[in-house]
């Protein structure tokens, strides 16, 4: 059980971006009591995953500086609003970067995981009533991703926690709050991955890896791992590929006809994870066989970076986008019992765990491959 | 029973296209037996699309001039070559540019209608033994799309053809011959339409109007015709839409926005029939909704003309292109039947029936939007 703060504001440790490509600061911030409708969690553990970079780097222009990033995260809830009934103080929490509402016509639907309730105000970087529970010496620190798990305490709609089993290893289940089910269930919900098919996953980092995992676990008879980094191929081995591919040892041939040999004539499905390349996401998208295949672009192109095919390319494929790999918030919990039926790897994604004084230095070994996920003990 | 020349050389009539951008003349030409898996057809009609204006303008690269354009044929099996098993003189049969050979991969997967057999000679003007059945004063003639339904006799592949009913009307059914199932598959087969679902078609000319007739059929609960010609509404209601919408009426709204408007934040499915004009396939890619929505690519673009989009505006959506609307040749009697049971409509199609001599002036006119469709009875 955590110690509760019911009603009062918190003071504590959170790692604060001032501002666009500039290291985070350790500041001592004050966190609001949750309102109506909204939850105050401490958080136990964060990873450090891409997107908090690319946010930081600038590119990102929807959020707003100064704030607090993080958003593969876990924790226990602190405190509850008014009229809170998804959750309790003491319930163990992954944060929903993808919230879930139960009530907008997305979310009834019952054929998307996107929800929009609350799509304005998070990309915004504030609560869905338009203000900030963050300050810093007086002045507004605003979330991120309705989320900002690099800080001890963080306030969130309920929409956004997804509770989890009271036995659930917080610090390995951070990670089930972004990489696993975004390549996992691109996988498996969004291609939905036929028994002896044929894959090809573009990059061989996280979320890459947690395709594989999910191709695996769909039957997929030949997954092709592909990077221009092979120290990352054992790896991809360790997950389920088959095949490993490094583009740079055929410098004058094509992946894709690289990919169209191995396979005879091209995949049943293709995954861009490579973190915004265009040149990959075509790459992705001409493996393909004409047999009804699909491409699955799941990291999303610089901001003004635009996709382009030739329309003749789509014929006989399909070309898809997904958030949070269609897995639904209150699906988590299946990911932590397959981790605990030791059916799901998340250990192996763990380069190594740091404490929250580190953090520059983990997004320095993000960026420069040095690791795949550092682990941030808050 | 149509006379037999087994074996013989056939001298008749044709429109032949001697270059780009010119006019077709009509000329004596020779036409030589069917070999070996050819079939020699006496074609009894065609009607004129916008793929043969296509081609003749010289902006498709793949087809050789001198060449005998059209491909939404009907007519009789005249005599077959050796081995011959699919159909026997006297046949009734539509011609198809999209092989069905059943013995390929693709063929056999079951997921597509796409057929290997003769994509490359086709493409080349050619027969699959290389070669051409037609020749004009000695000069030899290439073939399109491996029909060139405007002569009056023409040899395929047996993969080109599928027989239908004894008794189909033929000056009627030479459309399911490419612009029928085209709209109507690509409703039925590849976006397949939910029932109460909303659709929208880009562009009401033939193959929008096919679309429509699919989306009807498929019970769609909202059918919305996207054209610049109002003049087109009439009709467009008649075949099943339930709203029609012009795009020049609001200069200042884009038409995706005006869409969204008309559905309560956007599209389940959307078609582009538009003819290959980029800035209306990214306009049904932008009024579609998030909620695992269908953008299908139906016309293709100019060669070099590529369709861009941002990344993002693929989250909870599929880009998906086709071929003949995912229809396999062996189907195509299904739609002869629902013809003659009053379930689908063909006749209202056409503007005029003309004979092969008039065939420049059914060119002007398609180009000119004075006719939908007409046929030419050879």
């Amino acid at each position: 059980m955590t110690q509760s703060f019911e009603g009062k504001t918190i003071t504590c440790r959170a790692a604060v971006a001032w501002e666009a490509a500039k290291p985070l600061t350790i500041e001592e911030i004050q966190v609001e009591p949750p309102r109506a409708g909204e939850v105050r969690v401490k958080v136990t553990h964060s990873s450090i995953c891409h997107s908090d970079a690319y946010t930081l780097s600038g590119k990102d222009y929807a959020y707003r500086f100064p704030m607090i990033l993080g958003h593969e995260t876990s924790g226990i809830v602190e405190s509850v609003g008014e009229g809170v009934t998804k959750v309790k103080p003491g319930d163990r929490v992954i944060p929903l970067y993808m919230a879930e509402c139960g009530m907008c016509p997305l979310c009834l639907s019952g054929k998307t995981n996107l929800c929009g309730a609350l799509l304005k105000t998070q990309a915004m970087g504030i609560m869905p009533d338009g203000s900030s529970r963050f300050s810093c010496r007086g002045e507004t620190i605003y979330h991120f991703m309705g989320i900002s798990g690099f800080s001890e305490y963080t306030v969130l709609s309920q929409f956004s926690v997804s509770k989890v089993d009271d036995d659930a290893p917080l610090d390995k289940v951070c990670l089930i709050g972004c990489c696993i089910p975004t390549g996992y269930g691109a996988a498996t919900r969004i291609a939905n991955v036929k028994k002896g098919s044929s894959c090809a996953i573009f990059g061989c980092g996280a979320l890459g890896l947690s395709v594989i995992q999910g191709a695996k676990a769909a039957g997929a008879g030949k997954i092709i791992a592909v990077d221009i980094n092979s120290a990352k191929f054992d790896q991809a081995k360790h997950f389920g590929a088959t095949h490993c591919v490094n583009p740079l040892e055929t410098p004058d041939v094509k992946i894709e006809q690289v990919l169209k040999e191995l396979t005879d004539g091209g995949l049943d499905y293709t995954f861009d994870t490579s973190g915004g390349n265009i040149e990959v996401m075509k790459s992705a998208l001409e493996a393909l066989n004409n047999d009804d295949s699909t491409c699955v672009i799941i990291s999303l192109a610089d901001a003004g970076n635009v996709l382009s095919t030739n329309t003749t390319s789509l014929v006989g494929r399909k070309l898809t986008g997904c958030a949070f790999g269609g897995v639904k918030g209150s699906e988590l919990n299946d990911y932590v019992k397959l981790y605990k039926e030791d059916k799901l790897l998340i250990d192996e994604y763990i380069t190594k765990n740091i404490n929250i004084d580190e953090i520059n230095d983990g997004f320095d070994d993000l960026k420069h491959g040095r690791s795949v996920r550092e682990v941030i003990f808050m």
